[in-house]
């Protein structure tokens, strides 16, 4: 992965010369005078850690897997915001941890916890480095030093009940290589987040990921049977059945803990067959409004498709719904007026009720509430580009372009409100940007909104940005909504956050951290708000 | 209500002559020797609370509202499980509260939490009285008293929600008025457990019930999309959305949390459309095991029905899947050798997938796999007679006979043991009772198991029974299940759960609750495990 941006850098793609004049000329984006760091001119806080306590972590985890170089500091700096890659971009590389380190097991990761929680050095549960909302760095003032533990090591698939339908994955295992194991017993997750090419399984537990087809494969936490949390105090083993009366559910307490309750060593996962067919078709409503009450009247009546994704006017106009496609001049299909919506069926004849039958009975909604049928090719295109926006973001970020998103959820009578409030608190923060929005995630009582802002950098990007977001945050926790639906809270959020949770709400999170975590060591600054 | 049973007494029945002779001669039931205590024998402790407190009780609740009178205090002891009404009809009433405190409002609950934590009094969160684990017996040492904090008054549904599909109500509403007052709105909640003729909302959430037709609604968490929880350190408002990834659920904290934790004042729970259609169906089975394989392809692949329960071998044999049937002889349906499988479907004309479309769907399934198709008889039967066991179980209770029920869930892969575990520890627990079980709920990952026990009552009917669940419990707790799937803790499941949530688990639930209700009068001795 890019050390500076997104990805395989093989497939970092120019900008067209239509965009180049679109950013010019409607947002007066200019190139940047300076450029991009390299990676050997990034700055690192000296290595805070002394040598005795690099022996200790070496003790436990082996010398190989306590690392301190800078290429390897670098890579484990902070996470993938735009914030985090302007900082990296002008090599701001303060957030650095002093060691890197790799354990091999559970047991391993539950002694290292030990060892720091006596030596007071700050722990940080490193998955895929792929956090957008700052949850890889950690507050580090009052702490001898810093580890990122990167979970690279536990990647393995531990075994597969193919009556009960559950895998059980170590936390390290990206996403794509999670599918190709399971590929190997015709299974699949259907967890496809824009993250999927570098995120881990255990980081989509502990941020409560959301994927691209939601609607048919249900959130990542709602794929979470079982899970094993080491921690400072011991280990919780939780998920005995797939639902249970007995007390609380702990596991939803571990789920979007982002790591400072412990660190998630396994996870029992609900699978699916894997699809042996797939559908992508797309359709145009008159607008946002009449679009969202059709994926309503699919989601509380269904049938649900599994993937259903609408853009508003302005991200339909853009193209940004099938980015590969950007520059092109636009399709006859998706690049007019109104809103485009995708849905997407997949199956396997035999079993269920059979994809042709879903698809016909959601179309047959889908055309009742005014969806005109534009066919396969907007589906393919956006099938295509599914994974495209981090490669595009880099490209524009180089060009002199802030590019980033943010999403929100809310009840669908509050959703319209919503979505005004977001978009006029990033009018008002940025002048004139960019503001798209689509919906990507429903369920019977709402839905998600995503939201992609282009804006011409200014002098200082990140003071830029940071005061967008304040503005939004703001006007997401005043119309009601929740500061994220699945990018997490990190430290981004948790002012927000806060004021979501109420103070009784954050007296519980810190009584739970004081349980399992009571010297404070891991991922300080992150998740819980107040003092 | 009985206060020494269940239900509307005007709906008891005798129990038929060839049940009778069943009891007698396969089982050795014979009649008791003594008459059950009449209400006004029951002995009950000393009112303990003194004038002043209970002034200051009516200060806050008004004085009509606390009531300390025998026959209020017989009916808030303890709840419905079999031991409860054992004890009740040789009049010990040992368990009662001081007083019985209805509060009309959220500040009210408040001002009372606050109260009693200064002055130690212990509160019982009191919703239907249907408990059967012992949910409503506080352990009452070391405090001043104990009062049965009654939500009757909290009995509004406030504000409906059509496009959201959200209905708000209060704690105290009653299922059956729940669904009367949705009906006017073309709406319901599908939330229909065995104890719904007297079972509140704020109980079914405190409890995580789960209803009959749990395949088609979910369980009554999954309907939870909001809630207000008044705890004596302040107020918790949690739900803005349908889901989010801001941190842990700590909806799903206070789901399953029994009044340890805060007393659920509000309630936003997730609608639908009223049914316009009701199709219930029986299929037999040779076995369990294809019974269940049947079920598993379904909750796996779909489509789901409605309502989906298969019973035993020895649960279709005396036919307690329909219980209004017995003593009938039989029916050539259901009556018959191997198992039955209720399944049923409910919808409305022109919502979602039309019901005849998913009828023949999962029929093609269930023939697949092995299903006989009886017609709607068996389900007819079963629907007639779905509430109607409670009122069974009084008849035999009488005769002298115990009958209880206990339930647990597991991974599919793991359900033969479990049954086999289970069945085994009753058997060697009673000598030779009568063990039924059926599967009512199911998930793509595992289902339910919910066993009927049968057996003559010796001279001490509650430790004989106390030593059947006792066995049973550990055979769950070592077959790998949870000890509860919608039943709950209460104090009858504490042990066991402590063993199923391990020590780390324990402290947490003990550091929540500390910090909610740092006095420690909520429930005190329910759900949390330990010292």
């Amino acid at each position: 992965m890019l050390w500076s941006g997104w990805g395989d850098p093989a497939q970092a793609r120019e900008l067209p010369e239509p965009i180049r004049g679109l950013l010019r000329d409607l947002l007066g984006v200019r190139a940047p005078d300076a450029p991009a760091a390299t990676l050997e001119s990034v700055r690192l806080p000296p290595a805070a850690l002394p040598g005795p306590l690099l022996a200790a972590l070496a003790g436990i985890a082996g010398a190989a897997n306590v690392r301190t170089g800078h290429e390897t500091r670098v890579r484990h700096t902070r996470g993938k915001s735009t914030p985090d890659l302007l900082r990296m971009r002008v090599g701001d590389g303060s957030d650095a941890p002093d060691a890197v380190v790799l354990p091999g097991s559970h047991e391993e990761v539950a002694e290292l916890l030990r060892l720091c929680s006596e030596e007071r050095i700050a722990v940080v549960p490193f998955g895929g480095g792929t956090s957008v909302v700052g949850g890889l760095a950690p507050a580090r003032a009052g702490f001898t030093g810093v580890i990122a533990l990167d979970l690279a090591r536990l990647d393995r698939l531990r075994s597969v009940d193919a009556e009960s339908m559950v895998a059980e994955f170590e936390p390290g295992v990206r996403a794509p290589e999670a599918e190709r194991l399971l590929a190997a017993h015709g299974l699949t997750l259907g967890h496809f987040p824009q993250s999927f090419e570098y995120a881990t399984l255990g980081g989509f537990a502990a941020a409560r990921s959301s994927g691209q087809a939601s609607a048919g494969y249900g959130r990542f936490d709602d794929m979470v049977a079982g899970l094993t949390l080491a921690t400072p105090s011991g280990t919780l083993e939780l998920g005995r059945a797939p639902r249970s009366a007995a007390g609380p559910d702990l596991r939803q307490l571990v789920l979007g803990s982002e790591g400072v309750f412990g660190v998630i060593t396994s996870l029992r996962l609900r699978v699916r067959r894997a699809p042996a067919e797939r559908r992508y078709e797309g359709w145009r409503f008159a607008s946002f409004a009449a679009g969202s009450a059709a994926m309503r009247a699919l989601a509380q009546e269904g049938p649900l498709p599994s993937v259903l994704r609408l853009s508003d006017e302005t991200e339909t106009m853009i193209g940004l719904a099938k980015p590969e496609a950007i520059g092109s001049g636009g399709s006859g299909g998706s690049g007019g007026s109104g809103c485009l919506l995708i849905a997407g069926y997949e199956g396997t004849p035999g079993a269920g009720v059979p994809l042709e039958e879903r698809r016909r009975a959601a179309a047959a909604v889908l055309a009742r509430l005014g969806g005109e049928p534009l066919g396969e090719e907007p589906g393919l295109a956006w099938e295509r580009g599914r994974f495209a926006a981090p490669y595009l973001r880099d490209s524009l970020l180089a060009a002199g372009a802030t590019v980033e998103t943010l999403e929100t959820a809310g009840f669908w009578a509050n959703l319209p409100r919503l979505y005004d409030a977001v978009r006029l608190a990033l009018l008002g923060a940025l002048g004139s940007p960019l503001v798209m929005c689509h919906v990507s995630h429903v369920y019977e009582t709402g839905a998600s909104l995503y939201f992609t802002v282009v804006t011409p950098q200014d002098a200082d990007p990140v003071a830029q940005w940071e005061r967008a977001k304040a503005a939004a945050s703001a006007a997401i926790v005043e119309a009601g909504g929740t500061i994220t639906h699945h990018h997490g809270v990190g430290r981004d959020h948790r002012d927000a956050y806060g004021l979501e949770l109420g103070p009784l709400g954050a007296a519980v999170l810190r009584a739970v951290k004081g349980e399992l975590d009571p010297a404070g060591i891991l991922n300080p600054g992150v998740l819980i708000p107040g003092p």
